[in-house]
């Protein structure tokens, strides 16, 4: 063991246990303390109907401040009346108790089915024993503790300097259905040892999303309990970064990258997935236009199952674009599968399917649209619809 | 054989050939002539991207009048640029030829592959064959030769009363893959006797969409080739429909339930499909609000598979609504699967999972949302979504 994600950065340490709410025995609860009381922002489902652990979070986020995070997978402690509200609350106060800190500072997550409460006494539990075994390296068991039906755990970190000083950020994930922007049953923590204000962190965390979060699609469905938070600890001692600039831009940036390498790993692990699809909006007049046809190609099962199949059918493609409500002109558009183009100003063109066939089978697929019409580039990633899709969702619940 | 679908109208002749456009040797093109010049009216895509046959149509079915339909499977006549333009007129003048009609009173459908030319030899060689065995009960051979992976031929007919005359409307469907509002890959033609002006007839057939055709949805897919046609021959010899008036609301009546009827079948056929599902919006505040729920939920990809998997997981319907982007009160929301409660005001209700087996194990499943907020009434029709659904796609071009 060694630190990794959420822990990777100084000043924050993390647990994972089995608390039992999942009934395979599986770890199902996380635990995350910055040593320090942090900064904090969220950015949150925007589902008319919201979890209540969310709502929690959603609230207490406002003050700018944290020091905690718990989050429990199996139960989504959604849509059980004034109950959750309460479970949500008390959570957070026996962590708080715990932590010694304020309820307020503590946020929350629970993912799983709906409908169910969460059981206390397993969840306080399961706390108590979390809060007993924080460690530095406790990053990875955080990140399977969120898992449901993620196949692999999701955590990354990277290291900067910023005005002399390291500077690292780190975050771990989970989801793989239901992902869609904007913010789908996914669960986002990230950490970082910079020093800057609530409300630049806020700021940075929001276009980060824009890149990374909300420009992923498994199945086009958003839950009801999704979201990212981001704790930012200070201990690196670098200048505070309180507006604008190049330390803010480094920041940004750094964030961009370590959100957009979760995000991927969100796609690539779309429930059944085979391989992760890239789809890029090139040449648009406006960005409304852009994220209209990414969505309607990413979301086609007609796309994502040709491409489980290596069929190179870029009609389905082109379809997807014409239905999405986007203003675009069709005989000017260019589709390329890879780099083989497959359709020029919207007219087929002869192409090798050897070579098509390679492409496809690649783990890796990238599709461009060229709109020829503005300078707007836009992508979005996603990834192919498969028998074991079927298969996991047919029989999740039970 | 005798009388059915499109032919069971007097006056009203078809054919179903195979031509050899598709690969396996099926029938794949059905040509109907109407014995008399008739009042017509269309309903197309709102795609962006338009197939070269359906541009034919939607151009010459503003004159109000035809005289036949020629619809062709197995190649979309899609995407190859004016070429494509070109066979439409083509085909249009060699059916038209033999008819005895002008070219603009010939219709034009061709539904399959996107991005290839059709064999324009085989194609008047079809025309050929199909025009010399036009025959009264001919209905049910045209049905079979517009399928494309459809796995049984959709066809009906109804009669009634009309000043004292037996009028009759009947029809053929195809489409199983791609099917959403507004007409996806499906191609409806619809025939009847009655005496009606073209204006009438226009405004029946879409006030008859928008509660059929347009309220079907089987992967959210639409197409570039969809359409309904409708042919009124006038040989009934009713009193003629020129107004609105008790005659046209008898005849709106039975088209809606003709339509109705053939786009039940398309959503029973989905691709892959093991039920039908309804899904019902009750007590909606506006009709944006009952559409933009009955859409998000009839295209989930998680709800279709849970019903695929007898799972009463209603939280997955619920979540669908939330992010539907419909304004209603999450906490006044009741969920019913068939007459069982499952969720009253947005909270879980404990129900017995035995009896919600029982209802979803049945070939039609009702789900019904009641917001409790309006008087707007609508509903949708869709299927599961199975392993066969990504079969059948993961490998359909080749």
């Amino acid at each position: 063991m060694s630190k990794s994600g959420v822990t990777s950065p100084i000043g924050f340490r993390a647990a994972g246990v089995a608390c039992g709410i999942k009934k395979n025995g599986q770890k199902d609860l996380a635990l995350i303390v910055s040593d320090t009381p942090a900064a904090a922002a969220g950015v949150f489902t925007t589902n008319a109907v919201k979890g209540h652990s969310l709502k929690w979070s959603m609230e207490k986020i406002k003050s700018g401040k944290a020091r905690a995070v718990v989050i429990n997978s199996g139960c989504a402690n959604a849509c059980v009346g004034p109950a959750g509200d309460a479970d949500a609350a008390h959570m957070a106060s026996y962590a708080a108790s715990l932590i010694g800190c304020e309820p307020c500072e503590v946020m929350l997550g629970s993912t799983g089915v709906i409908g169910y409460r969460l059981d206390m006494d397993k969840i306080k539990a399961g706390i108590d024993n979390a809060y007993s075994s924080l460690s530095e390296d406790g990053g990875s068991l955080a990140a399977q503790a969120i898992m449901t039906t993620d196949t692999f755990s999701k955590e990354t970190s990277k290291t900067i300097s910023i005005g002399g000083k390291t500077v690292t950020i780190g975050g771990m994930a989970k989801g793989s259905g239901m992902i869609h922007p904007n913010m789908a049953t996914m669960i986002s923590v990230i950490t970082t040892d910079a020093d800057i204000t609530a409300e630049m962190l806020d700021k940075a965390l929001r276009s980060a999303c824009s890149k990374s979060f909300n420009r992923i699609s498994v199945d086009g469905d958003t839950s009801v309990c999704d979201k990212v938070i981001i704790l930012a600890g200070g201990m690196a001692e670098n200048p505070p970064i309180i507006s604008e600039g190049p330390d803010y831009d480094i920041f940004l940036s750094t964030l961009t990258e370590v959100s957009q390498t979760l995000a991927k790993m969100l796609a690539r692990d779309g429930e059944g997935a085979t391989k992760l699809i890239e789809i890029r909006a090139n040449n648009c007049a406006t960005s409304k236009d852009a994220h209209l046809i990414l969505n309607a190609v990413a979301k086609s099962p007609l796309v994502k199952t040709a491409i489980f199949g290596n069929d190179a059918n870029w009609g389905r493609i082109f379809t997807a674009a014409g239905y999405s409500g986007a203003n675009f002109d069709p005989d000017k558009t260019d589709i390329y599968i890879g780099d083989l183009l497959v359709c020029k100003n919207g007219v087929a063109v002869p192409f090798d399917e050897e070579e098509a066939l390679k492409i496809l089978k690649e783990k890796e697929v990238i599709i461009t649209l060229d709109f020829k019409d503005g300078k707007v580039f836009d992508r979005i990633w996603t990834c192919d619809l498969s028998y074991d899709y079927v298969k996991i969702n047919g029989s999740y619940r039970s």
